[in-house]
């Protein structure tokens, strides 16, 4: 189907660098290259590829990870190494009722938003209301905003919700709300929490062994991304060697057991 | 809703042990601590924790990484450290149409099923029979067959479809294959390959730059577990070292263009 | 020069399988493709290659690596992968007087002594009596014993030296030691502490910065070896993910500084 | 011993920045926060601290760390994090005789003179006139010029030496020379190759197993800096990716055996 005004596309040059656009009448995009014209590209296809000024230009389709990288952020994001271990830890599926708390810019919201389907919900609570109004911006975007119920309320006055599939839990101090978070669940219901630094992973560990969960896992993730040349393939000189570490657990039906899942 | 015969259930001991089974009558499952009958987990509930012999047993409710790893298999299967982002890189959500390439033991195959949602149909070429068989049985398991076509025949003739969404290949030799790959992607159509060897990135590298792919990107995941002790936190002595490298691509319009995205 | 009796040789089979053993009239070594009298070996060059029984035997020349990995040990060893690294922080050389504390089955201690030359030394303490004769043997087989001067002893009453140049701290718990290490370095004087856990990295650092060590650095190095197969080149699937965490500061002439130096 | 002129001192400022410096007369070291005379630094000693407008200066002893990075380069280095290692798997001990090829800016060279003491003997070779020259200045610095036999040449001619116990080759094409470098070892004396492609270690690999090698191993290292900052412990944000694979082996006293050590 051929791109129309309206349309979100992604604009890829020679050297990589790539550019989230949405068709307009009458606006053209800038380019070190020269202008391109948004009418010059209503009536191609995704996939295509032309020539500007001695370079090529390709149209693609934007995925769901350049929305995550182009979308207007304040904050920093669930990189996708992360988010995509994250959503098979937690089982997350069609018809799931996941609560995501903090939201933040909306990454992880709009991934849990895409894969609970049209018969899932996912609640999403926000402290900060200039976040909330980012993440409902990007939701919209990407078609997702009827699946999710946004708070724009403090976590610590605990949860609206009952027997929750799974919960993502992503907050500066996350060990206090750990004890409602354990009450929203449902019975081997499963969380992830996201903690910076190994003090809050000791922390939110012995927590979790305290309110009610088993099964704690604790993993961190290192991608590397090699340079895609067939005589010469090594990985980029540089890679990213934290974002988080990633602490899951699931509900048991009882409290304060202090097991040690090992 | 409490257990009745017919579930899936994980048990799960205090020593972080686990294991998959689906409640039978007048079934007992033997452990090293003593047998559990199955009418015992009957009317329980999920989360559910009770004492046998001096230990604890969990009993929890599997996800789709417990079925992963507990499913019967012949194969290599893809581990959900690569699976969460291949799903991510390979933009899959509801409505898309995905060729799985060799299908092997169903692991991929059933999170590409499992995220098509009702409306998205998943396409399993395999050239084994027995593996399809196999598959087929782990399907039916996570009521996902119905969403899957399996086509018993090596790929090396091609492949029925047209406009397909995305494409996994996952071939002891995928080289010969990405031809035909790429005319069964629509524009901007996603793939990813593994590939167990440098040699073998290499090649698909070269043969996708030839064949009309843009955008290459190669990566590796090293994921690393902690022993979850609050007091003394530290990753486990050994780790899997390599499973894969992945591959990913975009279809271009255009064959033997011969450019390297970098 | 031709292998004698008393030699010290490493013999490797195809399957790359290694054995270090001391030549001694009458002696066999027991193989599963046969026995190899010692007295086949004398006379033979390092390097040489001979045929048993259908493998290929090598005849190597040990190295340090192979001394560390098949001394005896009843401790924990420090690996390759973290003692080389070690040795360029700590600025081991010519002349240096060196403290190692504990001592353990003795591998940091032999290459210390190694690398601190015949006009260095190295003080080596150690509480346990038999982990002090393990280590002894090990460095008198090294050719090393010289340069070492035992000390059997609880590092709690503190070091006998003055003005050291460099502090090795391999103990379960080392923050109580760090005071009495800060007063026995010489001004600028390197230490390096290992610790196995995140929470012991913790409290080392802060009893660093307290007592007057600056340019604190913590490492951790992860090594991946490769399947040397050159047409199917690939890593080992598994590997080594942790051994200990490196902490690095420098001696400065002032106690409770207190600074952090980032 | 107090400061003198002559002396190379590092100076470190809180931020952790350092500046590697020889204390002149009548010179001053600029600094975004005043300047330091030279004056004004001798008679203090390593170790010392004092204030400087707001910010606390440290008078550091200079490492071989320090002078590898900081010493005039123009090219690539090798890292602590690899050479550390190298010297071990080369076994590198007073009294070795080593070829260093290419030399570079001299990083390496230096640290193998550093080891091989007042009794050893390196070798180096390198094609650019510069480069030598660049590489002698660094290592008159480090006192070690005298351990050095620098070679001003192409070693497509072949080397001089023979019976040399290890070698170090560091060179953009390393398979043509590998030939030589075995006839110039000793039997059981090691080479270290360091290759920044897969390609080259395939490469290497092969034409190492057909020209008399054995115990082919391939390493890399991954080294993880943390912030050490003990109530927020974490990795630094980046990391170093890839330097180079590392390719070792074990001159054996037989041409063309093909034998794969595995």
């Amino acid at each position: 189907m051929p791109l129309n005004y309206g349309d979100d596309v992604v604009i890829m040059f020679d050297d990589g660098s790539t550019y989230l656009i949405k068709l307009n009448e009458n606006s053209q995009f800038g380019t070190h290259k020269g202008n391109i014209k948004h009418s010059e590209l209503v009536n191609r296809n995704f996939g295509d590829v032309f020539e500007l000024n001695g370079t090529y230009v390709y149209i693609l389709e934007p995925t769901i990870v350049d929305y995550i990288f182009k979308m207007k952020r304040r904050t920093q994001i669930v990189y996708p190494k992360d988010s995509g271990f994250v959503l098979l830890m937690l089982d997350i599926k069609e018809g799931d009722r996941v609560i995501d708390a903090g939201v933040g810019s909306g990454a992880m919201c709009g991934l849990l938003a895409r894969y609970v389907g049209n018969t899932g919900r996912v609640f999403a609570y926000e402290r900060r209301e200039d976040f909330i109004e980012l993440a409902k911006k990007n939701l919209e975007r990407w078609g997702l905003l009827n699946r999710v119920e946004f708070k724009n309320r403090d976590i610590s006055e605990g949860f609206d919700e009952e027997n929750v599939d799974a919960f993502f839990l992503d907050v500066p101090d996350p060990i206090p709300h750990i004890g409602n978070v354990w009450k929203v669940l449902k019975g081997s219901g499963r969380l992830a929490v996201l903690c910076p630094t190994t003090n809050q992973v000791q922390d939110v560990i012995k927590k979790m062994q305290q309110t009610g969960f088993a099964r704690i896992e604790v993993w961190e993730n290192l991608f590397r991304q090699y340079k895609p040349n067939p005589k010469r393939l090594r990985p980029f000189d540089r890679m990213v060697a934290h974002t988080a570490y990633l602490v899951f657990g699931i509900k048991i039906n009882q409290e304060e057991k202090g097991v040690d899942s090992k």
